[in-house]
C-alpha cells in the first residue's frame, strides 16, 4: 500500500513538500497506517497569516469582480485537470470510496463554474426613493479575511464552496482544515498556487492553509481582524465558535450536525426507496452531515421495506475505498468506531433490534471497517435524537403523516430530510410550512447529495448557515444602503419638517 | 401639563388601562414628572407569554401570507387614523419634537404598506437542476415566535419595522419595549388589538407586550422556544444578547450603536450641508442611532462650515417638544445629561474646543434640556470614537479624501455615514468598496432619516442586522431548499455512481 | 328592472353624467334592454386626449414612485368603499353573477395593494463591472402614455391590473373600454377622479376614458406618441394591433384568446374535479378568457366524470345575475348566442354528442341565457381547436399522459391549463418543460381564477403578454443600463487597446 | 495578401469546406478582393433546417440546464483556444482592426462564462398564495427553435450573445449571418461542431448556419415553427421582421439602429473626453451600432474640445486592420462609402463645417478607407437625426443641460448615450427618468463598448430588445405561472363563492 500512497502524493504535487517529522501524525483510515507527520502552525505563524490575509484582502478587493471570477475559472480548469489525482487523495485520507472522492472534486469544479457566473452579478438593488431627485441603491462590498474551518468528511469540497464564493466576492481566505485531513488541503493549496501563477495578479496569501489543532482554531476565531467565519463540523465545536464570534460581532456561517430522516409513505416507489436509502444511509460510511440516520416508515409497508433493506445491507461490498468494487469504506478512526458501538448499545437498551454493525477486519487492526447497521426502534428515544457519525439507520414506524412529520422534526438538528411518496398531497405538505423544519427537504431522493445550485445548510442546532447556491454569496459580502441626493433641496423622509 | 398628559393618554385609549401603582415609574422627559407607575411582567407571566406566542405561531403560520398581509393593511389604516394621538404620546414619552413623533408614526404606516406588498411575494427561487426529472426550489417558511426588543428613542417605529415584516412572514411577536417608554407600547398594543378585532381571524396573543426590565429581557433571550431575536439598543446590551443567543443557535437581528460621520468636501453645496448637519446632529436631541456625531471637513472650507454651524447652533430653538416652535426637545433623563457632560469634559482634555452644550433650565429641575454642542477636535481621540447618546458634534479637519474615509471608518461602529460633495468621483468613491465601511452610506444627505424601502442596519459593533426594506424580510423566515424527483431513476448529483 | 338600473347608476355616481342621446347604445345582457346611449370620442377628442396624456406623463414621471403608490393606495381605499355598488354595475353591464362582479372588484383592490408595495421596489440591479473604478447599474424609468384596451368580460379588473402598475411605474393611462361595457368604465373613472382630488397632486388627465369603437381604437394604436399598448380581447383584434404597433416599434402587452384544457387523471379526486370543472367551464357563462373549454379525461374514469358533470350541468341555476340564486347569467348578446350554436352544430357534424346548450328564455326575447353544454367529442377536431366564447365544454378521452399533454398543447392558443391528479409524477410532468405549453398551468384547480401575485398571460395566439404579479411591472417601464466611470483611466471592455 | 487569407481560413478550419463556385461572392474590405463564392441555402434547405431544428429542440429541452451549460462551457474553452485565429478572420472579413477582432472573440468567451453560471439559475419565483394548501410558482421553460440574424459589423459576437443564452435556455438555434460575413459564421460553426463532439450528447442540428440573402431570411421569419427571432441590423430590416413576426405572434428581440450622442459638460475631464470620443466615434470605422455619432458640447469648452478632436482625427492611423499600427480599418464596402459622402454633402447643405472624411486610397481601388469626419453643425438637422453607418461625428453646442438632454433624446433611435462630467448632479440627472431616453446611458465613458453583464439594447427605433446580461435570458424562454392545490378544498381567488 505504501507505494500507492507515494504515487498519490506525487500526483498531487505534495510528496516533496510534506514533512515527515512534525508533531501532527496523519493516518489513512484505509489501512490505519501513518502517512505523514506535519508541522503545525505556531501562534506567531497564525498571527502572520492574519496580517498577510489582511494585506491580500486590501489588494484583492480592488480587483474587479469579473477579474476575480477569472481566477476562480482557472481554479476550475486546474481542478478538472487534477480531478483523478485529487479524488484519489480524498479517498486515501478521508476513506470515502473513489466514486465519492471524484464526486467531491466534481463539486469543487461545479461551484467554480457557478462562482464565475456570479462574478458578473453580485447584484445589489436599485430602489425607488420617496424623495424627488434622490436615488437609492444597495451595494455589496467585500468583507475582509474569511476563515474557513472544514471537517474530515468533505476535506476539500467544503473549502471550495466557501472559497470560490469568498474569492469572487473579494475576500481573502484562511483555511483551517481538519487535523485528520491536512494532506488534501495541502494538495488543493498547491493547485491554488498554480492558479495564481497563471492568473498573474493575485496578491500573496490570497488563500492560506493553516495546519493545526484546537489552539490554532481558537486563536483565529478570536481574532478581531477576521470578520467572517465559516465553520463546518460538530454542534459542540459550532457552539464554541458561535459564542466567541458573537462577542465580537463577527459573522458566522455554521454547518453543524444533522440527524436526517426520511419518511416512506404507502404510495412510495419502494424500489426507488431502497436504492435511495442505501446510498443515503451507507454512503461515505454514514459520515456525511446529510447521511440518512432515521427512516420513518408507514406501518403498511414497514415489513416490506425492512426486509428489502436488510437484504441490501447484508450484500453491500465493504472494503478499501480505492478498490472499484467497494461501496463502503472505513470509518475515519477508532473513536468513530467506539462511538458507533456505544450508540448501538444504547439503542439496544432502549429496545432497539440491531442488524449489522459488526466490524469487518480484513484490513488489519488499525483500520475500522464496519457493516452498516439497521436498528428497529420502538420509539424515537434519546439515542435516536443524537447524531452518531457512523452508518446506523434507525427505523421507526408511523400511522399518520402528521406523526411522521412530528418525528422528522422532533430532534435538535435541522439539516436535511426526505419524503418518499407518489402522492402529490403528501409531497406538497412535506415541503410546506407545516412540513419538514429542515434546511433541506427533498421528495423521492435521499437527504444527501445536494446540487450546488441550491443553498446548503440547516436550522436549529445545524447552525443556520447557508453555503453554495442561491444567494448564499451574500454571506461573504457586506451590504450598504446608499441614498444619493442630486437635487439642491433636502426633503426629509416620512415628510418631517426641520427648517433652520 | 398634567391635564395634557391625560388627554394624550385618553386619545391613545390607554388612560383606563394604565396602572398607577406598579413598581415601574414612567417619567416624561418633557417636564421630568412621573406619568405612570406600571406593573412589570413576572417570570411566570413571561413564561405564559411564550407559551401563548407558540400557540399563536402554530395557528398564524397556517394563514396564507396575503391574508396575513390584510391584517397588516388594517394596522396601517388604524395607524393613519391614530397618527396625531400616537405622535403626541411619542413626543411626551420620548421627548422628541412633535414633527418627529408624527414622522415616527408615518414610518410605521410606510412599513405596513410595504409589508402588504411583500405578503404576495416572499419570493423563493425555482432553480435549474442538473438531473433529469428533477426540480429544485427554495421555499421560505415562518420561523416561530419573534422577540422584538426596542429602545426609548424610537419607541414605536422599530417595533413596526419588525412586527410588520414578522407578521406578514407568519411569525408571532413578543415585544419588550424600553423601560423608559412603555406607554407608547401599550398604546400601540391597543391599536393592534383593535386591528385583530376587525380582522377577525387572528390567534390570541399574536403580538404581546411585556413590560419589564433586564430580568424580563434575559429570561426571554435565553428561552429556547424563541428562534429569533431582533434587538435595538446599546452595543453593550447587544453583545450580551448575541452571546446567549449564539449558544442556543437562535438568530439575531441586532441594531446597536452608531458613531456616524459626515465628510464635507471642497465642492459641497455648503448651504445644503448646514441644513443637513443641523437636522442630522441636533434632531431628536442627538439621540438617534443614526445621529451625525462626527463632521470631517476639508481644510479649505473648514472655517466657513464651522462659522455657519455655530450660527445655527446658537439660534436653534430648544424647548418643550409638544410646542410647535421647538426644534430640540429634552434628553431622555439625567443619566443622558451626565454622559454628555462627561464626554465634553473628556473632549476638552483631549484638546477639544467646545461651543454649546450648556443646560437649558426653563423646564424645571427634572427636565434635561441642553444646547447642542460643537466640539472642534485636533484628532479623532478615544472620546470621539465612543458613541455618546447626546447632541455632540465633533469637528475634524482633513486634507485628502483618503484621510477623510480613514477617519470615517476608524471607529468600532459601522452604522451610517455621509459625504457632501458636488464631485462625482468623490461621491462614487465614497459608496464604493474602498469608501465608507458602514451599512448606510449617503451622498448629500445626512446619515439619519432612512426610507423604509432600503435595508436598515450596520456593520462591526452595530451588530450586522438588517431591518425594513430590500430583502430584510428573509431575516424573519427560514429557508428550505427542496429537490423533487419526479422520475423513476435516481441519478446522484456530481455524477456519482452507487448501485445496490 | 329599470328602477334598479337607475339605483345602480346612482350608487356609482354616474347617473347624472351618462348621456342618453348619443350614438352608442348600451344594453344590459340581463334583460336585453337599453340602459344608455353615449357619445363616442371624435378624432379630435382622441387627439386632445393624447396631448393631455403626454403632458400628464411629463408631470407624473417626476413624482417619486412611492408617492405615486400613495395615489394607488387611495384608489384601493375608494374601491373598497364602492365595492358593492361597482360590483352590481359590473353584473348589470357584463351579465356576470354578483359574486363574480364583487370578485372582480376585489381583484382591483388586490392589485392596488400589490402595486403600493411595488412602488418602493421597482428594483433595478447593481451589477459587478469588469473595469476598475466603474460601476454598472440598471435603472427602470417611466415609459410614457399607456393605452389600455379592455374587453366586456372583465370590464374593470383588466383596467386595474394595467392601470395600478402603469400609474405606480410613472405612466399616464388612456383607457378604451369595450363598446359593450362603457358604463363600468365611467364609474371607475368617477372613482379615479375622487382619488385624484384626495391625492391633490395628480396631473390632469392622468387616466382618461375614451368611449368609442374601432376607429377610436385604430387612431390610438397608430399614434406614435403612445409607446405602450396593453390590449385584451380576441386574437383577431390582437393580431391587428400587433401588426400596427410593430411597424412603429411600440411595445404591446397582449392578452388574447384562450382554449383552455383540463386533464383528469385516474388518481384525481373526482369530487374536487366536478366542483372545479363546474366553476371553470360554466362560471361567467363560459365567457372568461381562462374558461375551461376542453376536458381531457382518462378512459378509466371517463364515464364516471361525464355522468357527474351531466348531473351538475342539469342542475345549475341559470337566471338573472343580480339574483343571489343564480350561478349562470346571460351571454353578452345575440352574436355570442349565435356563435355558440354554430359551434355546437359544427361539433355535431364532427361526431360530437351534445347535452345542454339550449336557450333559457325566461328573461325575454332580448336576453340570451343558455344552459351550458357538454359535448363528447371523438377527436380534437377544428371546432374544438377554435375558441368559442360561450359555455361549451368539449370532452375528450385519453389513454396515456403523453397523449393528454399533446391534446392540451394541440391548439393555437396558449393561455391556461390544468391537470387533476393525486400522482406527484403526473403533476410535476405537467408543469415541467415537457408538459403544458401554456402561460398558466395548474394542478388540482381549474384554469381560471388566477391570483394577482402571479404573472397572468399566455403564449402562442394568446399573444405573449404578462400582466399583474411577478415582474409584469417591467412591461410598463423602460430599462436603462448605466456604466459609470469614476476613475481617470478609460479601460475598454473585453481588454481592447485603443490609444490615441 | 492572398496567402494570408488562406492561412487565416486554414487556421479557422474552413479552408477545405469553403466552396469557391457559389453565387454568393464574399469580399474582404481590407483589399476589396473576393475571397470566396459560396452557395446559398435553397428554400428546400431552409425548410429542412427548420425541421432539423425542431427535432433538435425536442431533444435539447430534455437535457438539464446545467448540462446544457457544460456544452456552453466547452464552447468557451474552444473559443479561448481559437481566439487568435478567429480574431484574424473577423478582421479580414469585417475590416475591423485586430484588437477589435480579438475583443469581439473575447466577448464571445465572456458570454459563455456568464451563461454557464446562468445554467444553474434560470430562476423562477415561488410566490405566496392567498389560498390555504396552495402553492404558486413561476417556471421558465425552453421556447423552441430560435432564429438569430446577425449583421456584418459584429459578425460573431452577436451570435454568441444570443446562442450562449439560447442554448443554456434549452433552445435550438438557426443562424442567418450577414451575406457580407458568412466566413466567420462558418468558422464558428466549425468550432461549435468540435464542441458537440466533445460534449457527446448534443442533438444533430442544435446550431445551424444558413448562408443566404433576403429570401432566405424572409422564409425563416415567416415560418410559424420558429417562435423567437433575434435580429440585429438596420431599422428598415427590423421593421419588416417585426411586422411579419407580430402577425404570427412570434417573439422578437430587435437590436436596430443607433444614433448615439455624448454630452460634454464644463466640468468634464477633457483629456478623458478626447480619448473616449476617439474610440467611440472612430473605432470600427464608425460602424458599431453604438458608435458615437453626435457630440453635444457645452459652449464654454466647445472650442477647446473641437481643437483637440481635430488634432486626434488628423493623426489617427488608417490602414489595413491586420496591421498592428492601424487604428482605423476600411468601410465595409462602396455602398457604405457612398452613404457617408451623401451624408457629408447633406450636412454641408444644412450649414455643417466638415473636416476629414476624405478617402484614403493606399489599399487600392476596391477598398474603402476614409479619414473619419468631424462636422460642426449649427443645429440638429435631419441628416444628424439620421443614422449613417460611417465615421462621421456631428458636433453641436449647448448652453443648459436641459437643452443637451433634449438634443440627446431628439432623434428616432434610442440605443446608447453618454455624459462627460465631473459634477454629480449632472451625472445623476442624465441617468434619471428625466435624462437620456436610451437603453444605455453612460457617465464618463463613451456609448460603445458594453460589458456583457448588463442588458444590451435600446428603445424607440432601436427596437426594444435586450440581449446579454441581467435578465435578458428571459427573452429566450417561456414563462409559466403554476398554482398547485394540495388540499381537498377548492377555495376560489378573490373570495368568490360558487357551490355546485
Amino acid at each position: 500500500m505504501s507505494l500507492d500512497i507515494n504515487k498519490i502524493l506525487s500526483a498531487n504535487g505534495i510528496a516533496a513538500v510534506i514533512r515527515q517529522d512534525g508533531p501532527l501524525k496523519v493516518f489513512t483510515p484505509v489501512s490505519g497506517e501513518q502517512i505523514a507527520s506535519l508541522n503545525v502552525a505556531s501562534a506567531a505563524e497564525v498571527e502572520q497569516a492574519v496580517i498577510t490575509s489582511q494585506a491580500a484582502f486590501a489588494a484583492w478587493r480592488k480587483v474587479p469582480a469579473p477579474r476575480r471570477g477569472e481566477l476562480v475559472r482557472l481554479l476550475g480548469e486546474e481542478l478538472r485537470a487534477g480531478k483523478d489525482a485529487l479524488g484519489q487523495l480524498v479517498s486515501l485520507e478521508s476513506g470515502k470510496i473513489l466514486q465519492e472522492g471524484l464526486g467531491e472534486v466534481q463539486e469543487m469544479i461545479d461551484i467554480c463554474d457557478f462562482a464565475v457566473g456570479l462574478s458578473r452579478q453580485l447584484y445589489g438593488l436599485n430602489i425607488a426613493s420617496e424623495r424627488p431627485h434622490h436615488r437609492m441603491m444597495e451595494s455589496w462590498h467585500p468583507m475582509g479575511p474569511c476563515l474557513v474551518v472544514t471537517a474530515f468528511n468533505f476535506p476539500v469540497a467544503v473549502w471550495a464552496w466557501n472559497a470560490a464564493l469568498a474569492l469572487v466576492c473579494g475576500d481573502s481566505v484562511i483555511w483551517k482544515p481538519s487535523e485528520k485531513t491536512p494532506l488534501t488541503a495541502l494538495a488543493v493549496q498547491a493547485i491554488f498556487e498554480r492558479v495564481c501563477t497563471r492568473f498573474g495578479a493575485a496578491p500573496a496569501g490570497l488563500n492560506q492553509v493553516l495546519i493545526g489543532g484546537r489552539e490554532c482554531g481558537e486563536q483565529l476565531v478570536a481574532d478581531a481582524r477576521i470578520p467572517l467565519i465559516s465553520a463546518t463540523g460538530s454542534t459542540r465545536m459550532g457552539r464554541a465558535i458561535a459564542g466567541v464570534a458573537a462577542q465580537r460581532f463577527a459573522r458566522t456561517i455554521l454547518e453543524l450536525g444533522g440527524n436526517n430522516a426520511g419518511i416512506v409513505c404507502p404510495s412510495a416507489d419502494l424500489d426507488l426507496v431502497v436504492r435511495a436509502v442505501a446510498f443515503a444511509a451507507m454512503g461515505t460510511a454514514g459520515q456525511r452531515c446529510t447521511t440518512l440516520r432515521r427512516l420513518i416508515v408507514h406501518a403498511s409497508v414497514y415489513d416490506q421495506v425492512i426486509a428489502a433493506l436488510k437484504n441490501v445491507y447484508q450484500q453491500v461490498r465493504i472494503g478499501s475505498p480505492l478498490s472499484k468494487d467497494s461501496m463502503i469504506g472505513p470509518l475515519i478512526d477508532k473513536a468513530a468506531f467506539d462511538a458507533m458501538h456505544s450508540a448501538l448499545e444504547a439503542a439496544v437498551k432502549d429496545g432497539g433490534k440491531v442488524s449489522g454493525g459488526e466490524r469487518v477486519t480484513d484490513a488489519g487492526a488499525h483500520a475500522y471497517y464496519v457493516r452498516p447497521a439497521l436498528v428497529e426502534m420502538p420509539a424515537q428515544t434519546d439515542i435516536v435524537r443524537h447524531e452518531t457519525f457512523a452508518p446506523i439507520l434507525y427505523l421507526l414506524k408511523y400511522e399518520t403523516l402528521e406523526q411522521a412529520i412530528a418525528l422528522n422534526n422532533g430532534v435538535p438538528q435541522g439539516l436535511s430530510s426526505s419524503i418518499f411518496t407518489g402522492n402529490m398531497r403528501e409531497a406538497e405538505l412535506f415541503v410546506s410550512a407545516l412540513g419538514s423544519d429542515c434546511g433541506i427537504a427533498n421528495v423521492n431522493i435521499g437527504p444527501s447529495g445536494a446540487e450546488i445550485g441550491g443553498a446548503f445548510g440547516g436550522e436549529k442546532e445545524t447552525g443556520g448557515g447557508r453555503e453554495s447556491g442561491s444567494d448564499a454569496w451574500k454571506g461573504y459580502m457586506r451590504r450598504a444602503t446608499n441614498t444619493i441626493n442630486y437635487g439642491s433641496d433636502l426633503p426629509l423622509a416620512q415628510g418631517i419638517e426641520f427648517s433652520v
